[in-house]
């Protein structure tokens, strides 16, 4: 069983910033070089699952290390709330959408996790629901994995420390302004809630393992998300098709 | 365990053809009262799952029942050979795409189902991949309907005897021609292969339960249709909502 509050936000103590930058760079390299054999090869597919608190670093994960990817086989998901059209399906009906096909990676910020997440915080559900959603999400991650779908699920796991200088930095910095959005300064009184049900969600929807990110500080959580990726498309066994005449 | 080789293709012996049809007739009136006052609450979804060999009635099922229902709260899927975007994805993706919002009927003519009959048949998927997907076919299933739609399956189960007989008529009638294809023949040499495939799916697929339609006489075939949706629609508890000023 996970212990969410065993679990540290911060890099280990013998990480050091500017070794493990360049080390970074390296597997950035690496993994352009294998995505464009990805694309080539056609046959596999890979979704990569972005969650966790508000400027818990899911945009900046994307611009510094998917930024990597070629954008032909490439394809970023961004799940706000949903429309009228999606509250009228089931609650996996506009995410299996938009799973990626073969040759693709498709990455989800934020995600169907969302759906027992700030609905359970929010009691917008109730809890006879969100069990049979953890026993849904199970199956059709297994269902996605079944057709040669690879899933990378990341939880950027941020202190509520780190997430207000965050936070406040964004009424500071002007490149940051169009961040800035009172009501997450009101979504965070229910950070201790919203851990509670992030503990859940990856003691019971584990089945697909969660990759637990450390968060507090950007370069260490770019550095283990680019290494797992890397390690990831290194086991997939990637080669360039043979001529077709 | 149901064995197919027992299940009747033909109505029982005390059905009277008028008096039946006349039942059908009135059937479909309450079919259409009801799915109006469906459409109007906006609150559940319904899928009708339309199964069978060629020429056992899907098409007719549709013009002569299902075309009591109000086109403003129906949809009618067929599902054809996938297309090359569609065999990029799992096999529920192009399904679930078209899965019924709420106040919608959808009606599959055919289904996901074939993915693990024609596709067994021919062993154009392999028999691991094929239990799986009786996993997910119930797996998925179960989500719709734990989302508010109500899941209806009908096998139309044709006599080999009277499928040659259908298949031949549209070789006669001009208004039939359009049917006709030479490739029906040599499908039909699979026919007691299909059974079985068809009786594996009654029984693994049966979690939401499969109503098996002796279908060699159309008219008895309406009937019970008919008859099995209405019922459903009735226990529904349909009412119209109330003035919102």
């Amino acid at each position: 069983m996970i212990d969410i509050s065993k679990l540290s936000t911060e890099p280990p103590k013998d990480w050091e910033e500017e070794v493990g930058a360049e080390k970074t760079k390296s597997y950035l390299k690496e993994i352009n070089k294998l995505h464009n054999i990805f694309i080539a090869e056609n046959s596999k597919s890979m979704l990569i699952v972005l969650q966790g608190m508000d400027a818990s670093g899911k945009d900046s994960t994307i611009k510094k290390v998917i930024e990597a990817m070629n954008p032909n086989g490439l394809n970023i998901q961004s799940f706000k709330k949903p429309t009228e059209i999606e509250m009228a399906h089931d609650f996996l009906w506009r995410i299996h959408q938009v799973t990626p096909e073969k040759g693709t990676v498709t990455v989800f910020n934020r995600s169907h996790y969302e759906d027992v997440l700030i609905q359970r915080v929010h009691q917008w559900v109730d809890e006879d629901t969100i069990h049979k959603r953890f026993k849904h999400i199970n199956h059709f991650e297994q269902l996605l994995q079944d057709s040669g779908t690879v899933i990378l699920k990341f939880f950027l796991h941020i202190s509520p420390e780190e997430q207000l200088r965050r936070l406040d930095e964004r009424q500071v910095n002007p490149q940051k302004f169009w961040k800035h959005h009172p009501s997450d300064y009101e979504e965070r009184k229910y950070f201790d809630n919203y851990m509670k049900c992030y503990e859940d969600v990856l003691n019971k929807c584990n089945d697909i393992p969660w990759h637990i990110i450390p968060a507090d500080s950007k370069k260490y959580k770019s550095f283990l998300i680019a290494k797992t990726i890397l390690e990831t498309l290194e086991i997939m066994d990637l080669k360039y098709p043979p001529l077709v005449q």
